[in-house]
């Protein structure tokens, strides 16, 4: 079993590599490969209950993602948002009613459409999430990190505390934010197949995502760091930071902000208690050493997914790596 | 003020027809027009609240409803509905999560989106409702026959019962009917704006929707058949059944199930303690006489709304008999 420790996007990519990747000299079976989720990003509007991470995962792993976007469903309308826009000029003051910010696209509202409804039934998250899998004929496993309600908030540089995703869609993660929490996670349980799949697996990954706000929400849960100290020795880090900027996302501003050297070498301080290895591009070869005194064993392999084969190398060499 | 009692189909052309009549010779203001509709059809679909009559309304109001169909938006697409396939396909046994009988267009699902979200700010229906009409500029006045949730149930005679959605658009209503029952009426108030709507107005109109399903709720609520005995001399009242048959849904075979005639004399003994004055079609002219021995004054008018001359001179008749 391999098991990736995932927020979205470059989670996805590097769950995808591994179909491409070998372990031990044999082709890795993407049926023993487990991802761990981060819901912190999560989300109700309009009533939907709407999980970024996963389904950005999932649609990317069955070959459904938009190419161009990097999120939501290829191929895709937006009727639905586009009818919207009518409510929204006659919401009264102080609703948040009608979102247009988010966009939502037609065929993507089934997911949201299908997941709400599991819910209100009394299933639980990762029981809706092994369905969505097999709708989309999915071999990789995927758990939400709980199923629990966690809530990642931003509090910005000008007191305001919003929601991961009005800092990161609304505000188009251009502010500056003065601390990140998990509300929810203190009583949050971690959920008890993702503990298992950390402890079983032969090798841990901890995916190219945003260590703050992407893996951050899976740390915060209790026991959860402990599960990666026990076994840190198989436990591999791919840098989401290469030439001092994230590939996605804010993750370079934000740990500048939130007193982290925007480097790969501010990555393995945040993951050296937890990871025996951090991988890192060919761009920050000069970092190795740097790296190597935080105590992380360090691998130089080309990272930027750009396609399978690059992702593949660097999918068979994080497993070597465990 | 002109208060209309309102199901869904019937209802929205007799209110598009008062824009087409005069009342004491004068052209009606549609701003003097309220309609007061059922809610016993709303339901709850991917954590969705909707409420066709209510939409079924405001949609033909705004010369937005498909003219071919009768219900929904016109220039529809279907994509979301037609996403929901795949998962469908894997939900388990004894969920009902991804129901595609119930067609939800993506325009439509605005409308939803919006209620649902200003629902759970804790806006009352009755101002969503509101609020829906601005967005599609109604001159008319819409309110919900309730805030409360009030959910029509269909008996049916293999004795299962079903909510009326199920029993109307999953079973096309094709399956005999042993009752009908309204469950929360008991407790739900009848909207004060409504009470107040129906004390006032100089007519109050019965609209031609479903005696039983349609307008039945509202004569569930504590009080409402009170309201309208107190004013019953100008209570008008347009027969949904013309040539012993239902212009539009189960009607008349409901009527014969639930032991009614499926007459205009059948009608006429379900509202005489309510309407002074009952309008039926000159088909049913030879049943006038029997309409009269009810107790009920009888006004024969063509009722069947084809095109909006016959639309506007049955208007301007039912209001001239209030």
């Amino acid at each position: 079993m391999i098991t990736v420790l995932c927020g979205g996007v470059g989670a996805a990519r590097f769950l995808r590599a591994l179909r491409h990747a070998t372990h031990g000299g044999v082709p890795v079976d993407p049926e023993t490969v487990v991802g761990v989720v981060n819901t912190g990003d999560d989300t109700v509007l309009h009533g939907l209950s709407i999980s970024p991470d996963l389904d950005t995962i999932t649609y990317t792993l069955a070959g459904a993602i938009d190419p161009v976007r990097g999120w939501g469903l290829v191929d895709e309308t937006w009727v639905a948002m586009g009818a919207l826009e009518r409510y929204a000029a006659v919401r009264p003051p102080g609703s948040t009613a009608a979102p247009t910010w988010f966009n939502l696209g037609d065929r993507d509202l089934a997911t949201h459409f299908y997941r709400t409804a599991r819910l209100a039934e009394g299933a639980t998250l990762t029981e809706v999430t092994a369905e969505i899998g097999r709708a989309w004929q999915l071999p990789e496993r995927l758990i939400p990190m709980s199923d629990d309600r966690v809530s990642t908030l931003v509090e910005l540089d000008d007191g305001r505390t919003v929601s991961f995703q009005e800092y990161f869609v609304q505000l188009r993660h251009g502010v500056p934010v003065r601390s990140v929490t998990f509300d929810g996670a203190a009583s949050a349980r971690l959920q008890p197949s993702a503990a298992d799949a950390i402890t079983r697996a032969e090798v841990v990954v901890v995916a190219p995502s945003n260590p703050l706000v992407s893996i951050g929400p899976l740390r915060a849960l209790d026991g959860f760091d402990d599960l990666l100290a026990a076994r840190r020795d198989s436990v591999v880090a791919v840098s989401p930071i290469v030439g001092g900027v994230a590939l996605k996302g804010p993750a370079d501003r934000m740990l500048v902000e939130l007193g982290h050297e925007p480097t790969v070498v501010g990555v393995a301080r945040l993951y050296r208690d937890l990871a025996g290895t951090l991988v890192i591009d060919p761009a920050d070869a000069h970092l190795a050493d740097e790296v190597a005194a935080t105590g992380m064993r360090c691998v130089v392999q080309p990272s930027v997914m750009s396609d399978p084969v690059v992702a593949g190398a660097l999918a068979t060499t994080v497993l070597a790596a465990g």
